[in-house]
């Protein structure tokens, strides 16, 4: 069995009642097939060996409705639940579920659950919200999760007793990596329990450090926000003699946002992220390069993601916290003390520290994400309804794809500082190449 | 010859300025084989046909710096031309181009050519500008595009007379459909006389209709824009008893403006786009649904496509604006007096008409279609220095490539009515599959 | 009387629910007293008038809470009704008086009024909706009415038996200058039939036109969003050959939208507003500046107000709109086609219309705004609450206060040609002082 | 001599270049004549005591073109200084300034010192930039002052020296308190050396505590800016169970900000802001309010302005920068740590802290400032222009009038607990009259 290949909970013997064809030319929708896979490595290079081998190549299978769905409309139950911090399109991804269960599948239970995965523990006694397309219609428009979230599991026996009791069908799990690593384990646990509850992953991570898939929703939408940030740190830094704006952005174990709001507001200087091991000090290290940048151009701009520098840090212990990602320590505001030291008895600086994380987080989808995040949820309730479970939906290859949560949790996503991707950042920034 | 492969000047001999690798593992970007394609069409069944036939799979040159360039860079002479309709990201393409010749590849003498190929016939005497990194820096934060652009050709010869005349090694030519058939007469002109001069498009189309690429630029902003104008709209609609609002929107030939643009911002109850030949009247036309609407909600929102409804009229000739687009008759006025008409003795009904075409073609480009606009910009001077001519530049399944100009212009990209796509914008309006 | 007096409907004998000072030094705000006027005519030549002719200078009552007010909280029926066009802010001030009446005045029972005034007529058959803080505590996010609007008067009687059948204590009409005068003809009845209902007006015009007071709300907010678009139409006009924008902004009989558009966002060349004459032919006329402005520059952004240059027009009869508005000739056609008649032999031109209106009035409002509607929305509560009635409230020399409807709708306010305000208009886009 | 009496160099003998009226009725606006002047107490009250005491009231100059000047255009030489921290509009004003200068009075040669203050001292060797209007022209579109800035004073001779070597006959300072009282300093030396240089404030203070004026430009879009910031705040606090979000805003001796920003987005809970001496313990203290609120509703929202809670510091010396201002001790880290430390045992809270001051001081002018800004700019030239010196242009009453500096720097403007302003911002939030 292939890495990629999803898990059924049984034979979908149910005609969908979505009214698609089957054929082409009749201007419908067709029905996905479900043996409508697609090759995952593009190159050509690949395409040889395979053949050489006389293999297939490796394939994902593509997401959409299905002929036969495996749960009854009329009797299914769903819920909801977000997890983990705020990143921009949560709400679309809620709305987009609600309305795909509600007008494609007339399924009319569909249940949120409160702040995250406590919401399933009846312990913290939050209850649950009936979502309904009245309720939902307008959230599109705002950041933030209207069921609230949390941070860190529960107990998964706990949940999948109240999934049991409440009757849910499908849970909707919209959450990262520590998220989605809960969610195949609350599928594991149901299916050593031999229940027909299917368990969707929406991969959510503002850090865009989810494997395989092209991008995560929201992601965007971050940079968009944090590059007007860096336009105005800009005037920052330039407002004031040798004056240095350091903005921190997101990104824990990898600087996606960092890199692409560098990339789209060219006024950086310097774009220091987790996957770099750069130097303080010497004649080619950081802040010898940001001495000459001062010398030639009287300011800079420097962006750092959160997860940079950690290897300046002595670490006795590592840190983590109720997700159990690993706490850093604060490179923002080490790297501004190591700045203000190293030019104090060399020439004046002004520096400006900026961290706009919440800022950034909480805001509503652009337009782009809304359309990312629509496809997301109908892909998931198309996945859902025919049976598939610990299954994620994502973007490969710019198609629309199901994989196992498995496939894309057992590593995190990071810049391969050998990418073209990352030349073009280091291009755009004018700053070396290796410091 | 493969229809995708690309045309070289000569071969190209000269070492790269570009310090990169040839090695995996130096934290270095490595230089673009010559060699490296990516396959085009993903999906297993093709795979497998092919293995059947025996034949390797149609593939697309990878974009990429090369180990060797075919240009000099110490006496390169380039020239950027815009063409057509403002369209968010020109500023940014031209950024891009000029910073990577000047940066990249320490080509210093770069000319702007004036109001688009009308600047390329010195009859019209409108000189050239020279393009500095300090002239360009910032134009990036603002819409249109700095060097003024124009509609329609001008006469091949001419222009070539004029690229000879300057003394120009690269002309890179950012335009729609016709700007790019421009090119590649020019290209084709080029060759007759055996120059060496390297033609290069970056196409550019609001309405997101150029064959084979994944989308073009300032495509998302604009639907980006569109949304919010959408937003409002409904504002409008729901404001008046019955109240309508039209909203009319870019895409003469393919309505994905209009279709984005409705998916992002879900208030929109119908979307006309001009792949669809929907009738007006009758039990299941448009205005019989429309009245339906308003019975039921007492407000709807109509999103048009410029191009939509075309078979509405009676024609008896077409006409063709300057760059031999075909004008259309124009469906937003023509609705809105059916609506009217259709009503009028029926029920009040309230009708705002909006046509926000320049609002959203002038504005800058978002984050993510500027960090687009900089790939592309990168990519299209990497092939030109690398001596390929008559090609563009563009993303195919979410990587860059080259593709000759004559690949991408033979026909438009619609929206296919029974993609997956077009069927989710339907879900979204809630409109009848067919009218 | 004075012209300022306002009405009562009798005397305020209940002591105010809210717990407020009337002394200075507790740090809590002080009751307004009854005697509290403010002065009107700022210049100390007119002070020194009055003191020579023995007489009070003109003033304005002061708005705010009294110490006692004329209608008993636990009765108490309020109802809301918007008319006329939509304008920024309408339902910031919908909510602000659902918040004071119920938070401060603790008044429960307040009704929507749908669709403006024929809401009002049972005719209709629209009924009415029940608004609380749940309903309205997000709806400042949004442009447009949650309630609807409708234009044009209904039966005056028949509106007055229909808030004496629904009980009606005080009615809030949120409209311009009709639906003012409307409110007035209903407090009128209401004093004729002898009931005890107030009748309070909150200004609202997008085009600023309310006489005496400072400002309307929502303006801001429309030259804000006029502003974007002004920077994007100069794109438009120097992305061509002699380009020229001509944007139409709103401004029936006062041009102030399309001047503080064009003073806020200097790309502007030329102005015209409703309360100019100017000529379009000959030496010193329009076009032959424009020509001249085009003949330097290459390209032209002309401002209109949708009520400029009605002189230009043969008008045998007067239309007016449901509102009882002026019906205009669409002075931006009209100059497209005399620019483009103008120039057809004479030079090549590239002309773009553009007519905004929609988009800027369904806007919700910015924080300036915002807070401006607070305190009217306040500040209407307070009055009405208090008995009075046929008034409105307004901010004069930057203080709020109360205004007979009758004094601020005998005439529109105009842009004054020979004030400091226009002149800095033609400063700004170097129009000739006149044409 | 009144206190809001203006100083002027000498007679304004020469004509003045601007083509005005000194009639009404011709369509033309008209000179100011020097005896204009307008009321600054608008109360009744006032106006009957002066009245009685047979006195003229406080009047304030009217700002604006005199028929005459006391500089010769042809001769005259300018320089614009910017001084403290960013805040939006600076570049609005620079341009009003050269623009005014340069085409109204065709002053050409007009310098802008670099840096604030310290490029009035030669020993830093910064140099000058020249202005012209093709240099201003675009840059009201973006933040910060493209002239840089410093904190701090310089030594008054050398900077009086500098003038006098660079032959500058009128030197505009944009900044803040400390800013205008160097101003003022820089005119008193100017005075006992004689010289005929025209010294002329623009208060600059984001925190809007400038005393007399209605309001400082920037202002507004401070708090427009900020309010988006606390929608989005408002997201992250309903996201988590008893979420709660502290917002800290600028206000180091005033909370106008924080005030104003709650007011336009009424989602914020308590606003605590300098002029308040709050409790943070006990019964009616802070904490156990915050606590009712979480009880009631799960999440909470805090602005605190810089400035607050100053009282709740143990201080043995007060701190200052480099500018003279009083160095706040962090309210906001304190706060956080207050909140949690107090729920730590009580109940679980998630803690968001957000300081989002650069963000805010670094944007580009909304266009209501925009407006304003070009206003003053244009008032400062006319008022500088006829030999006026040591006075700031201001808006008082919602009139433009000249004002001596001292007159404005002797206290701070504070917002006034017992207003009408203060009771509207305690009504929106709903927290109680005294903590």
């Amino acid at each position: 069995m292939s890495k990629f290949e999803i898990q059924n909970l049984g034979k979908a013997s149910i005609k969908s009642p979505l009214q698609l064809s089957t054929v082409r030319g009749d201007n419908i929708f067709n029905f996905i097939k479900e043996d409508h896979k697609v090759v995952y490595n593009l190159s050509l290079e690949a395409y040889k060996s395979c053949l050489d081998k006389g293999q297939d190549p490796v394939c994902l299978e593509k997401a959409g409705p299905r002929q036969n769905v495996f749960f009854d409309s009329k009797t299914t139950k769903a819920a909801i639940v977000t997890c983990g911090g705020l990143c921009p399109g949560i709400n679309n991804v809620i709305r987009g579920i609600v309305m795909a269960l509600h007008y494609f599948y007339d399924v009319k239970r569909i249940l949120g659950v409160p702040y995250g995965y406590e919401g399933l523990n009846p312990k913290m006694g939050y209850g649950f919200q009936e979502l309904t397309p009245d309720k939902v219609k307008d959230i599109h428009q705002f950041g933030g999760t209207i069921l609230g979230s949390s941070r860190g599991g529960q107990d998964v026996g706990v949940m999948v007793d109240t999934l049991v009791h409440q009757k849910i069908d499908i849970l909707f799990a919209i959450g990262g990596d520590g998220t989605l690593k809960g969610a195949d384990a609350i599928g594991e646990e149901i299916q050593k329990r031999g229940l027909d509850i299917s368990v969707v992953g929406i991969p959510k991570t503002i850090d865009n450090d989810i494997d395989i898939i092209d991008k995560s929703f929201g992601f965007e939408t971050s940079f968009d926000i944090a590059s007007s940030i860096l336009r105005d740190a800009h005037n920052e830094a330039a407002g004031a003699y040798n004056g240095i704006s350091i903005i921190k952005l997101m990104g824990r174990d990898s600087g996606f946002i960092a890199a692409c709001a560098s990339l789209s507001m060219p006024v950086v200087n310097f774009v220091l992220v987790p996957e770099m091991n750069f130097k303080l000090y010497g004649d080619t290290g950081f802040l010898a390069m940001l001495k000459k940048r001062l010398e030639d151009k009287k300011h800079a701009v420097i962006v750092v993601a959160e997860g940079a520098g950690q290897h300046l840090f002595n670490k006795d212990k590592v840190r983590t916290d109720a997700s159990g990602n690993i706490q850093h320590d604060d490179i923002g505001t080490f790297l501004k003390n190591e700045i203000s030291a190293y030019f104090k008895d060399v020439m004046p600086t002004t520096i400006k520290y900026i961290d706009p994380s919440y800022i950034v987080r909480s805001a509503a989808a652009n337009s782009g994400d809304s359309v990312f995040c629509s496809g997301l949820a109908y892909h998931a309730v198309h996945g859902a309804m025919s049976g598939k479970t610990r299954f994620v939906v994502g973007r490969v290859n710019n198609k629309y794809v199901y994989l196992p949560i498995k496939a894309v949790t057992s590593k995190r996503k990071k810049i391969d500082l050998e990418s073209e991707f990352w030349f073009s950042v280091l291009q755009s920034t004018g700053q070396p190449l290796s410091m």
